[in-house]
Parts: structure tokens; sequence; C-alpha cells
């Protein structure tokens, strides 16, 4: 993973409480981050969530997986940047990649993948296409776009 | 604040992510252990939040002030029992009190201020007469009625 | 309050983990955004924490009080100017007061009592000369300086 | 992944700070209860962290990867049921593998990894054989040994 693959990146500054005992931020809060830069990520393609998108489209968007791996740490007051791709979309899934850098040091990868669905039904539904090609326009290293993949 | 003013007390482990870099529980976490007990001191009563209120009488709490002072310190994996009484209770409001015992060590005090309102409006409405009855009969200390209070 | 009584003022976003099934920032939460500002603070005199404070003084600072009151909610997605001063300062204490604001409204109030202290001992220490002084210049309105508390 | 293959479950109850606007369980929050799960674990296979291994052995645990399905939900004051075992066990790194039950249904799988490292140098050093022992003796589906793993 390199930092030039990331379009996107945001920057967000260690708050006290997500350090823990041990001086590096909790393994967990990662997830925090990672949802943070989701959010600026729909902002920056120009559809914010959730007013941009579950109110135009009538889909709302569900996590069922997320990861992180941990090559360094950081601790209380550290800006981190925070990469956000798409890595990955399907016909109603999506992967979002992620990388976090402390200045030139890559603290942590991670992924999160969604999956796009009535709220009421909870039954998958494809990506509206305004959304695909928002996507697809605002990534520099073109996502792959899952053709072959079931949902 | 004695620990036997409380007839509740709701027993908790500090959690991992609770604890600072200072190796103590960050002051801000305390409101979410209150707000712990407060969800147990409901179902004590027999009136659990919000099953048995919000939809019993078409009404929601909101919290108008919170309060914590920290007379010591806990930590990670430490016991602690939280004391939660009604201190006060208005035609609208009510003031829940708190207390933090680790063992006999007693580590901070609280308080949270709540208004029963409609929930569409936000308007204060009256409590109902069967929650507050639920009250004066479990507290062994009765709480000021509050019968002079404006709201 | 009003948001002219704040020299410093921090923005921040609310985050989707902030926020409740009400569809507010849970009460506590706001303990969370006090203590980013009181971090912001130390930053904007000159004497960022703890670098620049208990390495150079060799005493810390403890939270000993703590209350919000909400006037109103906020949601996700919304940002949020944090007003942060000293309110007083006395031989060994400190008092923050905050005003969180989103546009013109005024959500909530809040204030944070911090005592300065020896780490070892927890015994109250007078504040280092240096940082009084960049508080006292550093403040529009005046804090009291509280020359007649006890600590 | 069935939970008769966990010999420990850790019981505990959904928070309301814990719940998002979805109405269900935060996706980062399950990293949360797994980290409570395996504090827990360690309790219960006789070797309670950090007292009875940090100081008996000199050396720490660093997650290097967390991972979490997310196959259903969870909402505010759901009873979880949260499995912990040992799924691998190498020279110095260890997987825990989690299941989340909510009565019979099976909300989340999941899966953290440590490695056992000397704190000063962050270099992987091997469990203690008396940690080994305790994890091997207490699983009832024994974990896979992992001695052809590189660490």
């Amino acid at each position: 993973m390199r930092r030039d693959d990331f379009t996107f990146l945001h920057t967000l500054r260690v708050r006290w409480a997500e350090v823990d005992r041990q001086d590096v931020v909790f393994n967990g809060n990662y997830f925090l981050y990672f949802d943070v830069a989701v959010a600026e990520y729909w902002r920056a393609i120009g559809i914010p969530y959730p007013d941009g998108y579950v109110n135009s489209y009538g889909t709302d968007v569900y996590a069922v997986k997320a990861t992180a791996e941990y090559h360094g740490s950081a601790t209380y007051d550290d800006m981190l940047d925070v990469g956000c791709r798409v890595g990955r979309i399907g016909r109603s899934s999506l992967q979002f990649v992620f990388g976090v850098w402390h200045g030139e040091e890559h603290i942590t990868s991670g992924e999160l993948i969604y999956v796009n669905a009535d709220p009421k039904t909870r039954k998958s539904a494809p990506w509206a296409e305004a959304f695909r090609k928002a996507v697809l326009n605002f990534e520099r290293v073109a996502p792959e776009t899952g053709a072959g993949t079931p949902r």
C-alpha cells in the first residue's frame, strides 16, 4: 500500500480519550477513524451521506466486514492522515481500503465492506448509477468493478 | 453522600478502552457509567426504558444537566459500584444522584437532570403517575417531591 | 454566556459514533469535546499539554469537577464551535468555561475544574508563573484571579 | 462457527452510547466487546492481564490484526454472549477467535491477532510456557499449535 494510491486523505488529530494505558491509540479506535474518513469520502465525491444518498435513492448502506492491520502505533496529539479509497465495487457491495500515516510512517491498513440494501427488508439492492459514476470518476487508481462478484 | 442512601447500586468493571494515559478512567467516561446505572435503575423499578416508558406514555426523557465530581480515581479492571437514586422529582423534571465506590473508597459523585417531554414538540410534559409512584415506592430515602419547582 | 466572551473557539464535526438512537449527540460525549477544546487551548496559549507543561514543571493536572448544561442538541455531521476560556485561576486550581454553538444556536454550556498537583503525592501545587501569565495575556475577558480561594 | 466451539463466553449488555442512528451497535464497537472478552478470557485461564502476565514475564502483548464480520445486528439493551477462544498459538503470536450471539442468533464473528514482545525493543518474544500450557489445558477444541509458523 502506497500513499499515492489514495486520491483522498483526511487528516485528524488523536484525542486524549482515544489513547490507552500502553500510550497508544486503542486498536478498536482505528475503526472510528475509518468511519470518519468514509464520511469525508462521501462528501468529497459530492454525495454526502446520508442526505445525498439515503434520501435520494431510498436505500442505505450496512457494514458486513471490517479489518485493520497494525504496523506501527500512534499516540496522543499525533496528526494522522487517513487515506480512503474504493478498492472494489460490485452490484450492491463496496470495499473501502484505508491506510493511516503519521508523517512518513505507515501505521495501519484496513478495509470496510458495505452492502447497499433496502432499509425495511434488508435485501441487497444495486448501487445507484450516479453513485457508481461518482466513485469511478473520483478515483485515480480504478477500482475493480467486480462484475464477476455474486452480489 | 453515603453508600447507604442508595437502594440501588449497579456493579461494573472498568474496561481497557476507558482508561487513559494517566492510568485512570478518563473523566468523561463516568457519564457512560451514570447512563448505564440509569438504564438499570429503570429496570429495577419495573419500568424498563424505553419499552416500558416511551411506548406506554408517548413521552421521552432528555438530559438537561450533567455533573461529576472526582474525589479519587479508578483504573483498568477495577470493579465499581455505581449508586443511582432519584434525588428530586418535579412535575416534569427529575434529578438522578450518583455515587461511585471502589470497595470502600468513594471515587465520584454526580447528578443527571432529565426532563420529560413530547418527542415532537420538545415541550415538557408531566411524568406519568405510574412512573412517579414506582420511584417513590422504590426509594429508601424519599426524594423531594419538588412540588414547588417551576416545571 | 456569549460567544464574544471567548478568545478561543475550536471547530469540530460530529462523528457518526457520537450520535445516539435519539439522533442527537449522547450527553456524555460533550465532555470529549470539552477535552479536545482544552488540548487546543493549551496549544493556543503556547504551552502544549503535556510536553510544554508536565515536562517543564514536573506537575500534572487532574480533573476535579465537570459540568454540562444542554440547551439544545446537535446531530451527525454538524459543525460545532466549542469555545473554551479560563474563568477562574487560583493558586493551584483552574476553571475552564465552555460554550458550544451550532451556527448561531447555543447548544451547550459547561465547565471543567482542574487542580495542578504533584503526580507522585497527588498534593496540590501552585501553577507555574509562566503558565499563569500565558493565560492572563491570552484572555480577552480577564479571568477572576481567585486570590481568595482556599487551594 | 458454532457456539459449542467456545469453552468461554462472556455476557454483556449493549449500552445506550454504543448504539447509533441506525439503531444498531456501531460496527467499531464490536472491537470493544472483543477486548472485554479477551480480558475475561485471561482471567478465566488463571493468568489475569496485565498483573498475572506482564509483571510475571516482563513481556507485553500487542494487537497486529483485528477483523469482524457482521451477520446480523444488535441494539440497545440486548444481552450478548461473546465467545472467545484461542484459534492458533505460535512461538510469539496468538489468534483469538470470537463469536457474538444474541440468544440463538449469531450476530458477529471476529479475530484478533496479538504478538508477544519486549515492551522496550518491541521485538517479538516467545510466550511463557506457563501461559501456553494454561491455554492448551483450557480449550475444549485444541488450538493449532502453529509449530510451522514463522514467528
